[in-house]
């Protein structure tokens, strides 16, 4: 029997149920703003951590929205606010969405006595629709007003088309994370957006948080993929409230606070994956090997992203043949002496097919967590997450709008 | 009334219904190989084009299939026979594999009175089995031993799953072409191989075909998405006979030639886009602007792969959001001057949405040829090919083998 390939546990640390909000120091305001007409539920969150710190990282995309845009001018930095509304992504709507962004970080910035330029803007929702301000405005000036322990409340107003929650808090070396994320479940692609809010209480300067923000932002939202497109409008932001530990990159404690950051945002990406539209299966696949992680996850996230192999998935079949076929045309290397696992069941040693168990691999297709495992000549780790493709992917993306 | 962007024609030229051997000094065998077991078809080809030059291009995947290794390594150059076999890919085979590719040669090579080294070698199917090659010798050789004009014959035999035979003929200028090709038709994606085969009867160097076929390769068959992998045996190859006109680049009938080579590659090109699985439509995306061709045809490539715009195409809606998002993610400049048509419906001018005929569009994109029409800044020209995804195509790869 060949044994299957190990790799470096996912890390694992007790979860307590918590919301963004359990973080001493960050309080949040929840309203209905009507941001689409006729929906009668939460829509506008400002969050608030005043005298903290900020870092964050948004769409590469050279649509990027007027909010967006905003957003990322200001990071990293002392920034205080944000505000999020779901409904309308006020992207491709020209110097008016601009005009819209400012007004929207001026509202809050009244309420809460601080300079416009200390508010950060996120939108989610439809395309090229121009935001409605006339009842933007007064829900954002509702949820300044009214700022508590409303994180639960925040965590569902910002979803969109999202079937569940997603939400992280933890406890690690008396440092405490609460996040939440809007994913990119797509029910209404055109709201595809991916949105990561994470609070921690320990007093951070803004130029030590912002590259362990992105190196780990890299390693969790942007190693997901449901479908290959990037957003005009995806943003993730930690913010610091400062309630707690001062803590620099020279600190005992900055590894265990590293590695909490790490673990609540890749509890909310997983979360963002496995509730991918249509998916019945939130697929890992690791990469070992190769010159150096990202290296390792472009390998990873071209398995992950291949159609095909998503449709197999889907399928529960044990496809290999589409694995290693994705890999070739990532240009990948080395592929003649890959090793690879599917679903624990070893299936390739030194670029040969082993006499496998195909009946256990495609047992192991079934489950809810499905895991693939690559392992090349090389140092490299990179991990990627996706989700099968289902024919209800489809179905929901070609009836959007009839 | 906005007038729709015009842009240059496609090439029309009038086709004569012939096949691959219609082309004087191209003959070509055909044989039964059972190399799937228990399929009772023609499945083995080999073309024969004595004393002509040949020029290809074979996929980039870094799992390139022995075969495609073996035939990259001898062009261009005089190598004056192919053959083909489909139900096989005698990909990830290892040392087998390149043992059994030079075997396949070599039984061909002994029957034609050629050297081995002048027999390129194709092969599609099922990835990572051991090519039968008690019976592909024995077929290849009876194909060999029995040329003639038998390319419809041909042109059925490559196919794999694909619903129709892709067949192309024209005569430009004096001189004749005929061509067929198989597709990622991927009734059983495994196979998803595009194959390219195109004779002409003009005198063309080695050194002077190579460039070309390369050129409009990359704007013909490369030009093509249906689910955005590159397949481990993907090969385009383009014989000449020297039977007819004798054209360099300096020859005043050089640029019909390479007129007539691009309409004949663009057609077959067409036919498998349009034949992708599960779609019901070829759609045609063109970019004009950018920096260069290829950055414009980067651009044309990025819409055409998008499979929420895929989606949406099926479901006859016009979403321009996610032309723009797609758009964005592949990092196109000058989003916000953006002219965009859809089946030629007027919908964006310089970054503005107009008030425009949604129900016009929507009624285009129910044709079987979708135009998506954008303009940027620039002089580049760039155009993609593709379909749209249909519940079909999961369903087809997820029950692939069950």
């Amino acid at each position: 029997m060949t044994p299957p390939l190990t790799f470096p546990p996912r890390p694992a640390l007790p979860l307590t149920g918590g919301s963004w909000s359990d973080v001493p120091g960050a309080q949040c305001g929840v309203a209905k703003g009507r941001i689409k007409l006729r929906a009668d539920r939460d829509d506008v969150v400002v969050l608030f951590t005043p005298g903290g710190s900020v870092a964050g990282v948004t769409t590469l995309s050279t649509a990027a929205a007027a909010p967006c845009r905003w957003t990322r001018d200001r990071l990293p930095g002392r920034a205080s606010a944000v505000v999020i509304n779901s409904g309308n992504a006020n992207a491709a709507t020209g110097r008016q969405g601009e005009a819209d962004t400012l007004a929207t970080a001026q509202a809050v910035a009244e309420v809460l006595g601080i300079s416009a330029d200390e508010v950060l803007v996120c939108s989610t929702g439809v395309i090229g629709q121009p935001m409605p301000m006339d009842r933007l405005l007064p829900a954002a000036r509702e949820a300044a007003a009214n700022l508590g322990d409303h994180g639960h409340r925040a965590a569902r107003a910002i979803l969109t088309t999202d079937l569940v929650v997603k939400e992280v808090s933890l406890d690690v070396d008396g440092v405490r994370f609460g996040g939440m994320a809007k994913g990119s479940g797509m029910i209404h692609p055109n709201m595809a957006t991916m949105l990561g809010f994470i609070a921690c209480d320990a007093k951070v300067a803004p130029e030590h948080l912002q590259p362990l923000v992105a190196a780990i932002c890299d390693r969790t939202f942007n190693a997901i993929t449901v479908d290959g497109d990037t957003s005009t409008n995806d943003t993730f932001l930690v913010q610091c409230t400062g309630h707690g530990k001062a803590l620099s990159p020279e600190s005992p404690g900055w590894a265990s606070f590293a590695f909490g950051l790490e673990v609540a945002a890749l509890e909310l990406a997983r979360a963002i994956a496995r509730d991918g539209e249509g998916a019945t299966s939130l697929v890992e696949v690791v990469v070992m090997g190769l010159e150096d992680d990202a290296q390792a996850r472009h390998a990873a996230r071209s398995i992950v992203r291949s159609n095909l192999l998503k449709s197999a998935i889907h399928g529960r079949d044990p496809n290999w043949g589409r694995i290693v076929g994705a890999l070739g045309a990532a240009g990948v290397p080395h592929l003649d002496v890959l090793d690879l696992d599917i679903a624990g069941v070893p299936v390739m040693r030194g670029g040969q097919v082993l006499n496998w168990d195909e009946a256990a691999a495609s047992a192991g297709l079934r489950s809810a967590d499905v895991q693939i495992t690559a392992r090349l000549p090389g140092v490299g780790l990179g991990r990627a997450y996706g989700c099968d493709l289902s024919a209800e992917y489809v179905k929901i993306n070609a009836d959007y709008r009839s």
